[in-house]
């Protein structure tokens, strides 16, 4: 019978910290419950070539398609759709290939509940959650920081050179602070938040570039501010560690002033304020904007009391709107 | 023939500063082009009695009234409405009987395009113009200090103890530094604004008090936000003092980021958030909330290309929009 390995890794979510990471402070993301999936089993190679074959199946694309992983002729008939949701697979696949030195086949089937596009790291989740099923199918022993470096090389192939916040949160879970190119993770509890897609694109380049204007522009305002955003990420790790005894009104607080000063350096956009506004009306403790702004998702830090006023108020906004909680479990294995 | 003595003053509007004032860094206020009227003239009187009157016509209230200027039992049986709008000028009659030692009795009719209770200073425009008008027509020669001092003293009846921007912003005109208890008046060329009303009552004390509450609670955090606040002002005013060349784009940046601050220390709301979004949107050179926030009116630096499209976006949003500029000029009196 064909082995099958299913594996699973999580979302992130920059808690603290965003666009201030930029210049040398902390930020902090954490992973969220919820969840790419793949199985994946080996299938035969092709004898008549020395080519291998990825047989990918990607219900959300509505994909399912097999390709020659070497194979540029075949990869160039695809249209960009299936480029984008194949090419990260190729590369994972070949950097198996390379490394371990080993030829194989591989059928993929993939699955998530992450929404794409929205800086919640939907592709490292799945080239995580990917490198986990590949190293368990080819009985090849891999540590977490090996499973995450195999997946940065996919999200390379996607984002040019990426933080690495993405695949080392969807692979370790839970916390992880980011500070200097160096990532220390952390155990957090299951923390209850509700995230709210603005639907509206991020528009990371524009506005890191723009924080950047106004920090040349006003140094002596825009500094201090990146400074205080600093601060407020430290002092959250601090809250975030005493475990035993968190104080959610004091990060919810934490998050409001953040994404003042967000707003302030000019990331923020009518459709988050208004989410970020609505979600503090309805009884969040704390709401901001997450990751580069102009767009995509703010979250809401809530509690039990709040969690369907709150999430009933985002969708009212016509907001995709998803209550979920902090993962304690980074990259997964299943039984099959 | 009855002598009618015709005066006005400007409304006023907080330009940066608000919140952090209360923590000793500078506020400046400015004039706008919308005014209160009042028109006076001496009036016989009664004399059976020791008593003098007021005959007040306030259309905007749908007020006209003769009234004993000191007739306690009287004024009990006004309205709240009537004794909200009388209150001021029995006060401003009585402060002039009592340091000039003259009894009169006065017909008064006011118009104003103030809006009332939106922060924009309507009661002390009314009480300057109105003192503005009572020297003129007693012929006492007084120096805008003096103006100023006696609406000040109609203000209190009002608001217990203002803080004066209000009837000095409205005496002086253009723009006036207020800083540690002490005002400095400012040159201003006739810079296009416009004002939009959220409707939403402000929330001055709650606003002061949470701002304290998140000072005493994040002091490390707070206390540089509030200091960015006051450094925002000083550049501001430093550019609008370069009135040969005066940098809007500059100003407007610096209001954006201002309205980032203020929001950092809880004092916006959905609705100003809202209007202040529109603005930026829609060609507005920059936007903020203006005064104690929380409701209230936001500001927004505009240009001729974005006058009208700015003032559609505000009243599409059910602002009560108001396109006007910084008044150059105070009190004044008119020729009739």
């Amino acid at each position: 019978m064909t082995k099958v390995v299913q594996a699973s890794a999580p979302a992130k979510v920059i808690l603290f910290g965003e666009h201030a990471v930029v210049y040398g402070y902390p930020a902090i993301a954490v992973a969220l419950n919820l969840r790419a999936k793949v199985s994946a089993s080996l299938i035969e190679q092709n004898t008549s070539s020395n080519d291998s074959y990825l047989y990918l199946i990607a219900k959300d694309y509505n994909i399912e398609r097999k390709i020659g992983v070497s194979n540029q002729e075949e990869f160039q008939r695809l249209t960009n759709t299936e480029k984008k949701v194949i090419e990260p697979f190729l590369a994972l696949i070949k950097v198996f290939q390379q490394k371990f030195e080993t030829l194989f086949s591989v059928k993929i089937e993939v699955t998530s509940s992450i929404p794409k596009g929205a800086g919640l790291g939907s592709s490292a989740a799945v080239s995580v959650a990917t490198s986990t099923a590949l190293s368990e199918l080819l009985g090849i022993d891999l540590s977490l920081a090996e499973i995450s470096a195999l997946a940065y090389e996919a999200e390379k192939v996607l984002h040019g050179t990426p933080s690495g916040i993405d695949n080392t949160t969807a692979t370790y879970g839970a916390g992880l602070i980011y500070e200097k190119g160096s990532f220390t993770p952390i155990e957090l509890p299951e923390i209850p938040l509700i995230i709210g897609n603005t639907g509206v694109e991020r528009q990371t380049r524009k506005l890191v570039g723009y924080v950047r204007y106004l920090h040349d522009k006003y140094p002596e305002i825009v500094s201090p501010i990146l400074e205080q955003m600093g601060k407020i990420t430290r002092e959250a790790i601090s809250i975030l560690k005493n475990n035993d005894n968190l104080d959610l009104q004091r990060l919810g607080e934490l998050m409001n002033i953040n994404h003042g000063l967000l707003s302030a350096v000019g990331v923020s956009s009518l459709e988050l304020d208004v989410l970020v506004n609505e979600a503090r009306k309805h009884g969040a403790l704390g709401a901001k904007l997450t990751g580069a702004g102009g767009g995509g998702c703010m979250i809401a830090l809530i509690d039990d009391n709040s969690k369907e006023t709150v999430k009933r108020a985002l969708t009212e906004k016509k907001a995709e709107t998803i209550a979920t909680h902090i993962a304690t479990k980074g990259a997964l294995l299943y039984d099959s």
